[in-house]
């Protein structure tokens, strides 16, 4: 099975054999080597000398710990939004009591730094600023850094950044961002299975900590805090998954992390090429911001995308992922993050040019020439 | 190494083994079939036809569920405690705002349900008790029946239940006992590593969500329950742990959920008889309240009992766990839920046997007979 989804993704067989591996006390010696030896990783990858932490949750568990360690109710953020991961990470901190306007942006585009600066400019009391790096649901990458300049460089505002698909997989400097929490999760560019969190939090990130007055237990990163200095989770860790992510994190580091994002962007980019070869258009309306982990195609008009998908799965065992909220049945998305291989878009794009006919795209494609 | 801590516990080869299995796609028919199985699977293990769902999270993570699904800051919650865990159930409830109003009893004794009744006639405004099953921190576990007859029978207030280290181990009726949430995670009588937590939640507990104002997004059932109608979790799950899970529960099942609750029962009584053997005290006040999960036994006095669990460890590859807050140096702790053999509870006292005299038991007992 050719697994292309974005998240998870298939993961290396000695990652996943390191998993069978018995389980030890986390609260040893054994463990407390490994939680420093992954954090130290950790913060290579994430380019930070802050702190790192690692959430037993899935992605959307980060999201929430980046909003209720730094912001009280009524506190006003800025969420810029492209997308339905976005729009999530808002609603996580209306949730919580935040006063969130929306700067949304059309799906298929990314953020535009002169609105981000509009909207700063037209409430300055906003306290923090929202941003998704990479929009698995439209398949976009924003510009994190000329964000950074408006947010940071014009306005200094706390800012919380959803990189859990972008993390190891495209550039991220948190440290040089000025990026005060970036959430990222295990099944994305960390070649690992679902279940582990990343959090990194800036020393800005913890004076805005001391004053936030929004719930939290589970999520509260004093508790990691605390703990880590004694070389412990606060709570018992997803022991089988700590193994895999010392492995993976010794892959990453010994290929070099500038080599990881080169792959990843040459795979997008051969992903690109080979849909529009046959014909098909990329959803993200610039090339530019097409995002090098996740590929969002679209539906050509007239082609039935639940079939096209049923096909690709059933009869050539390539597993894609359909859109999300409004664009189900409009786009469908390619995950090539982490362990991606050539073979592995090879084997994707000619299944799709045997079940496109099938669902009518030839057909399509022969009606607009002949009119 | 003899892992014996009161979890993660070690895991079946067999068990370990299925997490090296390939990703698949956790929206897609082969995810939605284990979903369903396991869930199923779990309902029979918690004695329910309620609803349980499956968190990525640790057990504390599921704590949280129970107290942020059912309350509103300015609740009045009763938090009826015997241990760390209990103080930990009350304080969650309080950092979500709710007034909780402990009922602590001394370490190494139970709830004693007459006390219980007098708090709930002292406050009648009083919506939800809090109770853990078993403590591991002390070793005791609760009598959930008598508890349940006033909290329920006599009371009909909201019974949320840590059952994090007794659900699959120690008897625990759901329905009958009407606890309308029980908490409990994989590394314990699931024989599994720890990653995965699970949560009941009964129709009473529905009627409390729909009112309930704290706080919630990642633990919000509302999201577990409308993708589970799709066969989805609404996050992505730890999907190497949920292959284990569902391993785990066909075995448990097969054996039965009556012989797993009398294996620990017999493994409980072999622990307590064994140490008791070497003249060492169980740290329970009275033998039908020790856990049948962990067994919590007195450091003698005089004896350094630091020095004592690391020389099980060095020595003889016996990990075990000490006293935790105010009971550290006071009580050390052998976990058997789970996957625990007579021969692993016989390589405790038999390596117990060679060191307590190497950190001066045998001399302390010998002038205890002088004296």
């Amino acid at each position: 099975v050719n697994l292309r989804i974005p998240g998870p993704i298939p993961v290396p067989d000695d990652i996943l054999e390191t998993m069978s591996n018995p389980m030890i006390n986390h609260r040893g010696p054994e463990f407390k080597e490994i939680l420093f030896r992954v954090t130290d990783g950790l913060k290579q990858v994430f380019d930070t000398e802050s702190d790192v932490y690692i959430l037993t949750a899935s992605g959307t568990g980060a999201m929430e710990a980046a909003i209720v360690n730094t912001l009280s109710p009524g506190d006003k953020a800025l969420n810029a939004t492209v997308g339905v991961f976005g729009e999530r990470f808002g609603k996580i901190a209306e949730l919580f009591g935040a006063k969130v306007t929306t700067l949304g942006f059309p799906y298929g585009t990314a953020i535009d730094p002169d609105k981000l600066r509009e909207a700063l400019n037209a409430d300055p009391d906003i306290k923090a600023v929202l941003v998704t790096q990479n929009e698995t649901s439209t398949g976009v990458t924003n510009d994190m850094e000329a964000v950074s300049r408006v947010v940071k460089g014009e306005f200094d505002k706390l800012l919380l950044v959803d990189g859990i698909s972008s993390v190891c997989s495209i550039p991220m400097q948190t440290d040089g961002w000025g990026c005060d929490v970036v959430a990222s999760a295990s099944q994305k560019g960390w070649m690992l299975p679902p279940g582990l969190a990343f959090v990194s939090f800036s020393q800005r990130a913890w004076k805005a900590h001391a004053e936030a007055t929004m719930p939290r237990y589970y999520f509260d990163m004093a508790m990691y805090r605390r703990y880590f200095e004694m070389g412990q989770p606060p709570y018992t860790p997803a022991v089988s998954l700590m193994f895999a992510l010392d492995l993976a994190l010794s892959k990453i580091l010994a290929e070099g992390i500038g080599s990881v994002f080169e792959r990843h962007a040459s795979i997008g980019q051969m992903t690109r090429d080979g849909v529009r070869g046959l014909g098909l258009s990329i959803f993200p309306k610039e090339e530019s911001i097409a995002s090098n982990t996740c590929t969002a195609v679209a539906v050509p008009d007239g082609v039935d995308g639940t079939r096209l998908l049923t096909l690709m799965r059933t009869e050539h065992g390539v597993v894609l992922a359909g859109g999300q909220g409004s664009l189900s049945g409009k786009i469908f998305r390619i995950g090539h993050m982490g362990y991606t291989t050539s073979e592995d878009i090879e084997g994707v794009v000619r299944a799709l040019s045997v079940v496109l006919p099938q669902v009518g795209f030839a057909a399509a494609r022969a009606r607009a020439r002949r009119s």
